[in-house]
């Protein structure tokens, strides 16, 4: 990885995760050994991003095969049944856990012999696959990324291009560069001079705890503020284009991304800024005709109460979790995906 | 106060204030005995919400001229002249101040006797006028609120009025009950079924730590939200009416209000939802023609990097910190102030 750091390895019957929850006051990888602290370490967050909750599932199935002491295909796949829906069940948004747990029960429906080493395989085919299609939608999003930029030149001389995102779809959501990342570390390889704005993204803070933390060690300039402050610079004209990230899109082209992507959907196109949305096609749930079918994930009521055990609200206080919105398609420039733009 | 609690009081030659910094952990007030206390009690947000900081700022003209050992007028006037600027200094964006101030001055420029007394006076009745003047608004404002509310009876029952402000515009900014909450808590007392969408308010959580906290002590019924949940509720249409406070407000209409005020405007009117800025006339700037003219207050790094003294991003990482923003006149429905609404 040339960030530097890598969210999942799988080595020595483990699989070794950076833990998300603690970046970036703390660097820690744990040591995950049973398919049942790989769903807790998605339901806690100590993995999160879309592309990266399905390869860690993947895994999680991997791992309790491999440690299962069922002689035959049938009792293996009987013990299987339970944590297949274990990790199904860890959270209900990104559609790419359900396309990678897809992806294993199919292997699981071949009779022939070595499941559980097919299935450790294919885990690991799945994560190789992600770290190509993020260098794919990276080489595809600075395309267009360069197009803006060019037209920024003024006399000759190139201006910085300033791009919005929100939440983390970097690195750390996945196995390689990133989704809505990819395209701006593609834009620095290939001398794009690059800014991005960073919103904090409350509750969880990924945007002030992992994407600066990954901006950072790759060199890219990058300013942090809060999810309000999104509306005041489209207004100022101080952003060329927005790039997301997202959880699930509907047949119409409606995106389900974390909360506060319809907001700035509809920022950028109130202020003419083009918003694409950049992600693997494995986020294209094809069973789904629009968004409003997509299940929205409600958390804890103590995210919005407290931060890092600091009370910031009376511990009462009745609160509304929602942590993923839907974008409508007609809000949306494009989406950036490996196989191209559309 | 039928709230329970006052936001500043001057007994005994002090200017007794509550300190909103500390809300709602802690309630906690202080006693200011010289206008460099009550100037710090401003920058630092001890004392907060426009109209407040209007009143505090004209006690800290009265407490200077009394405590002052200047036997005539002209030496306690020249006395007088750097505190002006010592408390014209300490906020750059609500107008409420300014405004307060220049009466103060007014006061000073008449050479008869007593000074000092006429001075307190002056403050005293600016903020005896704070409190009439919320009252005033309030009950505005609450005939816009009883419409909406006779619109949504469905077979004679009277369904629950959702109101969705932003920050604090409540008693704890002003004197009296508030400006933005002013229509709620007459809403209230004329039995009107209301329930409020708090957005916590990144940075300083006003919604979150003072909001939630005073709506709470009135038997308002809140649900406390982060501010990009905001979007979610308009698209869904549990939202019936958007009521947010200002700081200043142009000749145009354009109005300077806490950070994500834009944003609230914007997606309201996205989604056919009435917005009204609820504000005392002492808001509106008649020397400024736009929104572009008024300064916008940039605050510490640290508050958008921490999180109450959390760190919630790498401590070295750029951070971009405006804490207001300008709403164009075209996104506002009304505005309420104490004289009607228009």
């Amino acid at each position: 990885m040339p960030l530097g750091f890598e969210t999942i390895v799988f080595k020595d019957h483990k699989l070794k995760i950076l833990d998300q929850s603690l970046l970036p006051s703390r660097v820690l990888y744990h040591d995950l050994a049973t398919p049942e602290q790989v769903a807790d370490a998605i339901r806690t967050l100590k993995v999160r991003g879309a592309p990266l909750i399905g390869v860690t599932a993947a895994y999680g199935i991997a791992l309790a095969a491999i440690n299962s002491t069922s002689k035959d295909y049938k009792s293996l796949k009987k013990e299987l049944k339970p944590i297949f829906n274990l990790l199904k069940n860890t959270r209900p948004t990104a559609y790419n856990l359900f396309y990678a747990l897809k992806r294993m029960e199919k292997v699981c429906m071949d009779r022939s012999n070595g499941l559980s080493l097919r299935l450790l395989k294919e885990a690991e085919k799945i994560r190789e696959e992600d770290i190509e299609l993020c260098n794919r939608i990276g080489e595809n999003g600075v395309k267009i990324l360069s197009v803006i930029s060019q037209q920024l030149t003024v006399n000759s001389q190139p201006s910085t291009l300033h791009v919005l995102t929100h939440c983390n779809a970097g690195a750390l959501a996945t196995c390689g560069i990133g989704t809505a990342l990819a395209p701006i570390y593609k834009a620095k390889e290939i001398g794009i001079d690059v800014s991005v704005f960073v919103p904090e993204t409350r509750p969880w803070l990924q945007g002030a705890r992992l994407t600066t933390w990954e901006l950072q060690k790759s060199g890219v300039p990058c300013t942090l503020i809060v999810d309000s402050v999104r509306g005041y610079i489209l207004y100022k004209k101080g952003v060329d284009v927005c790039l997301v990230g997202a959880d699930r899109i509907a047949k119409n082209g409606d995106v389900a991304n974390k909360i506060g992507t319809y907001t700035l959907a509809v920022l950028a196109k109130e202020n003419s800024i083009p918003f694409y949305v950049v992600a693997p096609s494995t986020t294209f749930d094809t069973q789904i005709e629009t968004g409003s079918e997509i299940i929205i994930e409600q958390r804890a009521e103590d995210e919005v109460r407290e931060f890092q055990g600091m009370k910031s609200a009376p511990p009462d206080i009745p609160v509304f979790n929602p942590v993923f919105d839907i974008t409508p398609a007609k809000y949306i420039t494009g989406y950036i995906t490996e196989k191209g733009v559309k």
